[in-house]
């Protein structure tokens, strides 16, 4: 990227904006820049063996003279996720909400990075000035508390960034979106509003989270004989809350269970974002003191998570806690894209063992449906609309709904990791393209695992792996052992002995033909058992193994 | 199985009633058996490598004597998928449909069995009498035309199996299902009715398949100036009709692409299941002669499979459609559970190729919801409640919706796979289990990959492999070569080559204490290597590779 100044305001996304997970974007004006939000993505299926994926920072240590600070919108892990690997590589100052805070310094803590990170709270109202930007936190509403969208004043103009968002006149706990204040700072002029795109696609409103506790209401007085169990997502501490409440007032005992979501919980009320009646909440060892009627289960794993703990109650592998017939189980929840089979599953489990199996109408989503972004937009009425977080096709979606709103093609950017949208009250354009990526983290690895790795784990699982090992003679090329043949995930069962002789003799086939030829290269030696075996194993099996020869020399 | 004669109906499914896929069940009344449908499942995620998968029949093959014909209630995979590799091991004549029977002969071709088969084409309203059983065809409407419900009359009373169905009142093709001629077998008095779950969860009625036929005209109506391309799975023929009906109407050409689509409309249009105007089809060579919006691709991939036609076109694959920007492109499909995502990514490609992609009201469901389900049980008023064809909780929604009608939970059976159920007029209970199982087919290997070639695939899609390998000296145990330390799917990137080198001197130190301790069994030396191994690579990288010691001696 040049680095002459100009006196325009750049957008850059690293993480993507078009995927959920890695929402990270850098906003750079001369010489500074700030970043919003530091999330992990989930891996796809094809990244078989990783555990989470954070984004490529390289642009941000090219510049890190400049880097001012971290601002975090909440504390979902696709905004905050990457933090301990991003904040290893680049030291900056945070700045978040109280609870976004609380959740952020538990994560430092366990990668022990909390005593050389730099935090500031910040309320609602409240600016922080760094640089040429003042960055203004403005409270809204969604599944987690806390949430903030931001006002970002800089010279070239105010940029407002939603955040995840919902309208929410009603919300449990705290003030209802600051809708007065999003007109207000619409009044004096807006630039570009980055808009959460998840419910683009979906007509109306977003009911109220509040319209949830009500269901519980009536779930917890048509069950009353039997214990009951509920799968949330851990985060949503409102949810928890609205549990408690009917659980109180039906007389019921509280256990939560699942490591993530006693963490939040225990965070969320110590800094009093969760009000817990007196003996209420009992430990899991508890229960048995207690008849089944008496209790509620809060617990993980409402995505069908198979190391969870509502999995492992459905499979029968839960220290404490086994599905019993009558048990009333309620999913507050909707299957994120892709898991919808595995919570089908655990679904199936629940019912095969007796368990009555409630998951309709007891969840409501977090995010803006049509009518709210429209809102949004009419009360800020920016020059430029850029849709973010959501798939391409939600992207898409919230450009057609700003497209109904009277804004053409050329007011709207939909911008791919690593764009570099410049822009100020004149202009916008993308005007150049950073590095950026995704680097996947395999245990205590990195970045280590790459494409390479991949494609082999793919064709390992796929086939399987056949290993071919010989022992030559130093100077001769004499095979003095082997070809020895072994396999791991090929054919095992019916067969494979004859056919693992066979391909012995094959092998040997070829090694007289190269030996007769005079071949001694080790490479032309390898290549020519790969094709032999591989052409043998295909005609037979109509598999490809990955093909290892090994040769050794004494 | 006991082989004493008694006069009472034996029902066993044999693939899974609960699950989708290898829909097989066995009638049994003394010395005869008759089979329903022979249906393969599709691999599940855990299943890696795996194509299909198939039945195990070893208890049709214990009564070879008993088994008297296979009859076939329609043609989708899930009901005819296994018959070619049934029909190897136990040969037996077919009785189906005359559409159904087409797509078994293309399979049967194949395979090279078409000349061995008996096949009977049955009518509507035609029995076929073998030994104690008379088995009746009745009409009913599917996603697949000529599908077949079953009134199995027995000395022990009468079945009706429904097969899988819907009411449509209005078919785009033949008749309404015969609700008439199903009152009349109620009025006489059914034992037991095995009735499709797949919808039972969803209230209402499900709408005919002509109400998509309207959508479609709509669509070309708004969309004259731009290609059309619509998937959808290709054993629809009447969703197939109603786009060229479409086509013709709003004169256009059509193209038909993906292999399954081309198979089934040639069989179809053979069969006179399928109404194509003259020069409305065109082979995908001639596309170029057409312009744009006058053509239609009909094609398969509505379910984001990876191989098929829609997948290429949107990945640049294809080699003779691409992608253009206005392209109307829609999904007459709705995602199968699991396949969410897949779907979604395509979805996501082709909005980015600036493809206009329509996914809402273009389908309707092949299957009966629960006012439909409420009809047949009313019609029939049987004994015994057999919930079939659905994942458990479908089968558990039936329950709930026949309670609704007044059966009680000892009217109703939900069976398991391999489950005997003894029935008559006097008493039903499930007296039994037989073996059953399900067989994976790879490549042409059927069976042959079992649970351990599965685990290693595992194992090593996670971790990856570390392969060790040493030469030793016969008789002394010396080591001459290596260890050697090659690895795929494991570490590349950073840092790796330390690793091996630090591995490969863990490795020394573990043979050199084996060797001063004079140890010489090759059990005990690579279990040694093994663990010790394992245990450095875990504590360098938290990871657990798969690690095979390989030893060769000269």
């Amino acid at each position: 990227m040049s680095k002459t100044k100009n006196s325009k305001l750049r957008i850059i996304p690293l993480g993507g904006l078009e995927q959920i997970g890695m929402n990270i974007t850098a906003f750079e004006y001369e010489d500074s820049i700030i970043v919003v939000d530091c999330g992990l993505a989930f891996p796809t299926d094809d990244m078989l063996g990783i555990d989470l994926v954070i984004p490529d920072i390289s642009y941000l240590l090219e510049n890190e003279e400049k880097v001012k600070g971290l601002f975090i919108t909440h504390g979902h892990e696709d905004h905050i996720g990457a933090i301990p690997y991003v904040l290893k590589q680049l030291n900056m100052p945070i700045y978040a909400t109280k609870l976004t805070m609380g959740i952020i310094e538990h994560k430092l803590q366990e990668h022990n990075l909390s005593s050389q990170v730099r935090r500031k709270v910040v309320k609602y109202g409240q600016s922080i000035n760094l640089g040429p930007f003042r960055v203004e936190f403005v409270k809204t509403n969604h599944s987690i508390q806390d949430a903030a969208a931001f006002a970002i004043y800089t010279p070239a103009g105010v940029v407002f960034h939603t955040g995840d968002f919902k309208v929410d006149y009603t919300p449990v706990f705290g003030d209802a979106i600051d809708l007065q204040r999003i007109a207000e700072i619409g009044k004096k002029g807006v630039l570009a509003v980055m808009c959460d795109s998840t419910n683009a696609e979906r007509p109306g409103f977003t009911q109220s989270e509040r319209t949830v506790g009500k269901q519980f209401d009536n779930i917890f007085a048509e069950n009353q004989s039997t214990r009951i169990i509920i799968a949330t997502f851990a985060s949503n501490v409102d949810r928890v809350q609205q549990i408690i409440n009917s659980a109180y007032k039906y007389g019921r005992k509280v256990v939560v269970e699942g490591r993530s979501m006693v963490n939040i919980i225990s965070t969320a009320s110590e800094l009093g974002y969760l009000n817990i009646p007196e003996n209420t909440l009992i430990s899991i060892d508890e229960l048995k003191n207690y008849p089944d009627e008496k209790t509620v289960l809060i617990t993980t794993g409402s995505q069908g998570e198979s190391m969870a703990a509502l999995s492992r109650m459905a499979n029968g592998m839960h220290r404490k806690v086994s599905i019993q017939p009558n048990d009333t189980i309620i999913f507050s929840s909707h299957p994120i894209p892709g898991n919808e089979k595995a919570v089908s599953n655990i679904m199936n489990e629940l019912y095969r063992k007796g368990a009555n199996v409630i998951f309709q109408d007891v969840h409501v989503s977090g995010h803006a449906c049509k009518e709210e972004i429209k809102l949004i937009y009419t009360l800020l009425h920016p020059k430029y609309c850029i849709p973010v977080h959501g798939e391409y096709k939600h992207l898409k979606a919230q450009e057609a709904l700003v497209k109904e709103l009277g804004y053409t093609s050329d007011d709207i950017y939909i911008l791919s990791s690593g764009d570099v949208l410049e822009l100020d009250d004149e202009s916008a354009k993308v005007a150049g393209h950073v590095h950026t990526g995704a680097i996947m983290v395999d245990g205590l690895g990195v970045g280590d695992v790459g494409n390479i790795v991949l494609r082999d784990r793919q064709h390992l699982a796929e086939d399987g792996i056949i290993i071919v090992v010989m022992t030559l003679q130093a100077g001769t090329g004499l095979v003095l052992a082997g070809p020895d043949i072994v396999s791991r995930g090929f054919v095992y069962v019916r067969g494979s002995e004859d056919l693992m002789d066979s391909a012995r003799a094959v092998l040997n086939d070829t090694m007289e033909d190269l030996m007769s030829d005079g071949v001694s290269d080790w490479g032309r030696i390898k290549s020519e058992i790969k094709s032999s075996l591989s052409d043998f194993v295909w005609k037979e099996t109509q598999r490809r193994p990955m093909i290892m020869p090994i040769l050794m020399e004494v």
